[in-house]
């Protein structure tokens, strides 16, 4: 039975309002700054973003919160101090409670260089692709490197520095159960690799036509409206690197980016980012500004994104029911294809230089890579100025290709400049959990198949509102796994999922025989 | 010669320049509310327009920078402190001081107030107007009404206390003198639209003929291309009331609309619109956030528009150039037209009921009816609930039509709403202001109809920015007119305009002679 809230709980969430107030700001700003701003506005745009962050900083640490806070939690200890409340709001008070300490555990004199120094690094960094020259990139990592490993220092661990940097973005996950299963992938998924490069690779070359920009955008709409967008509580626009960014929950904007010769990259694009709009969209309303209204993790985010990117978006019921829309957008492109063609085109696996470009198979050696860098770069066993050669020799190792330049190696991702390390292992829990969750949906509609193949999309989003979206962050990622599950996190199911989808596809099973 | 700035006017700038990120804040919150914002958005989007203006309130009225403004002008006498100031620098604290004294003039308790009160008066308008009841509307115009004469109380008057509320938008403007030039328009605007109503009516059937959308929106780009706006700093965009909201000196954004049935909306109002952006993308870009760096009044505000939209859209040489063009991009609904019954269609002149849709002749009767309105108002001689019956009596009386229904009569306008007295004589102003400063402009450039009918537009944009934009507020409106113009406002210029240009047109000559 709910109770009554609290008066002082009621202040909490007041307060915490505030903040998210700021920072669905800051997201207008960024989603602006992505889509429809002028470049020549960049300068006092960037002053507005650091007065809104700065201003959401004070928020969240303020003096006023804290003693709010701590009349019905212990901050040191995390013990309740009172037992009017409901478990709801006892694990609200728990995330609070994470938040504060972790954002005042930073002096806003480090906060302040760090930003100081991610704003210079993503200049360098995107001029350093550009001209294709790490060298003058590395002075900046350097820099943020060793700005990592302060910030560690100021949020404390137990084992190893890294997992203070993972826990900020996926909360309680450490460096040793990340490499455990990032391990426990490798060999399976360059053993697949490696099967799947000795057969002929499917063909192609439908997708590389002319399709016209309009069209492609529509279609992305169309798609988004079948996962159950409606207008007004949603947007979809362009920029350079697709997003979703998810303002409040009635207004969740995403982003596309639309290939004149590749129709896909619009189309998957519209699925995955749609798969985090789900997400935000369907957290409950009214609790906006508490972490009952926020997602549990980036992990569990990516969750909702890659099942409905790759589990859904790249399967034969989805485009049982969309390949024949596309074939009437674009009779001229498609009208002679067969669905099945189209299928195993959707699904060709090839090493690739770029990660965002990679196939469900060789995605996650990508993460790998980027795990054992960064854990080097902080344990300060790689030092910075060998990291195009030590990426390059992954490369070989994992996907067994080089990168002929940095900008397609160890330059092509923003996040080292942003100084989000312990970001990257984030994506491949993401597909991890979503193996696993599916797993879960499919015992409980086993008939999903025909279903999205119908194009009843809402099929899933129904389902991952009821058991994943509507919690928020009242369970740790950890526990969220265990109660939709019933087992913690584990690579199995996502190996076992490509092993079902990729033999039959690819014809290993008779080469196995 | 230029002096060095004193490091405490730096700092009265540096403090004044974060009210200004905050200012450019709001308006974004509002050009994406007006554009591109899912409608299911507006409950946390008003919350972030609140918080946004109240830190912005709260910039302007702090104790810090009244202390820094404090030590370079006595706050109370206007007297300036320090011998080291420039001219322009002297100018600025003038200003400073004038925002400050009026921004603390108001306690936040009644800024409160007055927005609770605007806020659902705005939604109270709204439903009255679509529902066509003023009576519904009545009590939130009563409150307004109380709430404006409480408001000139907290600012002060000498003579009027509308006063109070016309300095408030154009600064020393008093209402004797806005009077004075109002009831000089009378007779004369009359007349000439009497004669004009014995004439036949140019035939303007082919403008409302169906023209597709996406060409006319591309014309309104062309149109501003030609105007000198490059795609760096400003956007056009639509919204269901054209409008132009300056975000900074690097980003002037423009919305138009578009009515597919009549395409001068969409082209005049670029040009109206064109005219605010010129005006504000060409103010000193290294005097952002100081007054210097903001334009002079909303009354000269409007005469760049106004200069743009009636005195070169509505002209002859702008339609030699444009006219071509229009008839290439339609060749099926204007092929077969000619120039001059173009242009006549352009300007027929017409009393309609809608202020917005009037022509050059009858605008300034609408906002003499609106200016008795609101002096009557404020001075209790026109109660709340004769607000329809005073209305349609002017309406027959200026313009000889009687409105069918509040919603075309005193319902049209939002500003009553939002607690605007006083705003609407700034539109009367500034065509005032733009037909006298234009006489300046034809006799420096002679020659300036040729260049314009060569699509030379620039000719008017630069010599504006020289006389005109690059002051910010240095000088007080009526200064800036002395100085521009060499004599205080007068109505002549407007009258000797149109007659000039209504006398050929219409053949009135022809009648009076």
């Amino acid at each position: 039975m709910l109770k009554k809230p609290l008066p002082i709980y009621q202040k909490i969430h007041e307060l915490s309002t505030k903040a998210a107030l700021f920072s669905g700001i800051s997201m207008l700003l960024e989603w602006d700054q992505e889509t429809f701003m002028p470049k020549g506005a960049i300068e006092i745009r960037s002053k507005q973003v650091e007065l809104i962050a700065s201003l959401g900083h004070k928020e969240k640490t303020s003096k006023e919160f804290a003693q709010a806070l701590s009349q019905l939690i212990d901050l040191e200890t995390g013990a309740l101090k009172s037992d009017e409340l409901t478990e709801r709001q006892a694990a609200a008070l728990r995330e609070w409670r994470r938040d504060y300490n972790n954002a005042v555990k930073l002096p806003s004199s480090f906060v302040e260089e760090f930003a100081n120094a991610t704003s210079a690094a993503t200049h360098a960094w995107a001029e350093a692709k550009s001209k294709n020259q790490f060298k003058s990139f590395q002075p900046h990592l350097e820099k943020i490197v060793a700005l990592c490993r302060k910030k560690a220092d100021f949020l404390g661990y137990k084992d190893h520095p890294y997992d203070a940097l993972l826990d900020s973005f996926e909360p309680t996950m450490t460096t040793k159960v990340a490499t455990v299963l990032l391990e426990r992938l490798k060999i399976p998924l360059t053993d697949l690799l490696k099967k799947i490069c000795t057969k002929p690779a499917p063909d192609t070359a439908f997708l590389h036509r002319d399709y016209p920009h309009d069209k492609q955008f529509d279609l992305g709409k169309k798609v988004l409206s079948a996962m159950g967008f409606e207008k007004k509580y949603s947007r979809l626009d362009e920029s350079a690197h697709p997003m979703c960014i998810p303002l409040q929950p009635f207004d969740t904007r995403m982003t596309t980016r639309i290939s004149l010769n590749h129709p896909l990259m619009n189309l998957l694009s519209c699925v995955h980012e749609g798969g985090h709009g789900l997400y935000h969209s369907n957290l409950p309303a009214d609790c906006y500004g508490s972490p009952l209204g926020e997602a549990a993790s980036l992990g569990i985010d990516e969750s909702q994104s890659r099942t409905w990117e790759t589990i859904i978006g790249r399967s034969l019921p989805f485009w049982q029911h969309f390949f024949p829309i596309l074939q009437e957008t674009f009779p001229e492109h498609l009208g002679a294809v067969r669905l099945e063609d189209f299928y195993k085109a959707v699904n060709i696996v090839k090493p690739t230089m770029i990660r965002t470009e990679s196939d469900e198979v060789t995605y996650n050696l990508h993460i790998m890579l980027r795990f054992e860098m960064e854990k080097g770069l902080i344990e300060g066993k790689i030092p910075v100025e060998k990291v195009p050669e030590e990426w390059n020799q992954r490369m070989r190792d994992y996907l067994g290709i080089t990168p002929k330049a940095d900008s397609e190696g160890c330059l092509q991702d923003i996040h080292w400049s942003l100084g989000a390390l312990g970001y990257f292992p984030t994506y491949t829990l993401g597909n991890l959990y979503a193996a696993q969750f599916f797993e879960v949906f499919t015992a409980k509609h086993p008939n999903w198949q025909q279903q999205i193949a119908k194009g009843e999309l809402t099929v899933l989003s129904k389902w991952q509102k009821e058991n994943i979206h509507r919690y928020g962050r009242e369970y740790l990622p950890e526990d969220l796994c265990e109660k939709i599950t019933g087992k913690p996190l584990s690579e199995k199911p996502f190996i076992s999922y490509l092993e079902k989808k990729y033999t039959p596809l690819y014809h290993l099973g008779t080469m196995l025989t």
